[in-house]
């Protein structure tokens, strides 16, 4: 009988891949609005290049475009960017359906659990900024519990929570670090197909398209009419 | 003959010492939000003492209260608190008549300047999110001239800009920092007094209570009726 929901984030409760590329798009601009020489077209093909180069933990792209670009006095140019770039990634939304639906899964008596790469600060930032911070118990990370998402990840959560593997489902948008894994621990698994990875093949025991699909699945019942 | 202005940032332009303040608190009636236990007045007092004792650039301080407080998983907590400091600190806005001020100094022929203590890519934060970073030339900073605000800040600026003293002014609201290393140093002065510093006295060629008797005392024409 499941009891505990796990939820990845980026790409499941968030449209993340469209705000990254919004982000480093408006941060282009505030470089160009404070004199930045060069044309949008160049500067964000040159940015996307050097973040997808150096990861995105990585400090200082916007350091690196300026030298790319043979800019001396870069400064201003760079907290310009900054600044545009936090205030997008401040500014994130949750798919429409997930308020809605976790508020559901929360009356139906479930625990919710995110289960994330990254650090815990980073991804409570992420719940709280989306508003739906106080639906959730816990976080796993990655970074806490040492391990990328892989099996072992998923039996220490199933250890932390003193939990058997049936009593858990992990929810996520990708085969290979939410649900592969997932289902080698033993857990239930929900793949919502979506966005970049729509098109790899599942082997999830559901296939959703809409969060809202989740409440059905496990027959929570209708809220009052 | 006075070309070039120098502008102390916090507590000249906008007020920092109040915004650091609403921030604080914001990030106490956060964490309260999240679930911390702990009434108002203690929470932010423990924060308050925690940051005189560690200093503004200290990154830890939320840390350090959840741990004074007894609090084990304190990531839901010190994300909430960093998300609610960010809001506050980067909707500042500046006093009320400075953006006019520095636009009248601007047609009036002069270049704008920030001297001022800290980082370059921060101090041009704050000149972005204030909305008047285009009317600078440029940023002088401790962090990048090795030398905090006395005599020898201000002579290397003269330096930079291969200037005389005599063709600079700087404008803030500290004797100690803004005004009498810039007096030592040959340039002119105005001190603004206001803020919590408005009781010491003052040795300043020139005493304002705001920013917009700049314009007379520089003897910029009047604009159009």
């Amino acid at each position: 009988m499941v009891k505990n929901i796990l939820f990845d984030i980026d790409d499941t409760l968030f449209p993340s891949t469209e705000f990254s590329s919004l982000a480093r798009k408006n941060a282009v601009n505030a470089m160009i609005s404070m004199g930045m020489q060069g044309d949008f077209e160049t500067l964000n093909s040159k940015l996307k290049s050097i973040i997808e180069k150096k990861g995105s933990n990585y400090p200082r792209h916007f350091d690196d475009l300026c030298s790319e670009m043979g800019v001396a006095d870069s400064a201003r140019f760079v907290a310009a960017a900054i600044s545009a770039y936090h205030d997008t990634k401040t500014s994130i939304a949750p798919f429409p359906t997930v308020p809605m639906t976790l508020l559901r899964l929360r009356e139906g008596g479930f625990r919710l659990y995110a289960a994330t790469q990254g650090s815990a600060i980073k991804q409570w930032d992420k719940l709280i900024r989306l508003r739906i911070a106080l639906y959730f118990d816990g976080v796993f990370v990655s970074e806490e519990l040492q391990e990328n998402k892989g099996g072992g990840f998923y039996r220490k959560i199933l250890e932390t929570l003193n939990s058997k593997p049936g009593t858990c489902i992990m929810v996520g948008d990708r085969e290979d670090a939410d649900i592969a894994p997932a289902k080698a621990a033993g857990m239930r698994t929900v793949r919502l197909v979506a966005g970049r990875h729509a098109s790899v093949p599942s082997n999830a025991d559901f296939v959703i398209k809409d969060i809202a699909e989740l409440p059905a699945i496990l027959r929570v019942p209708p809220q009052n009419p």
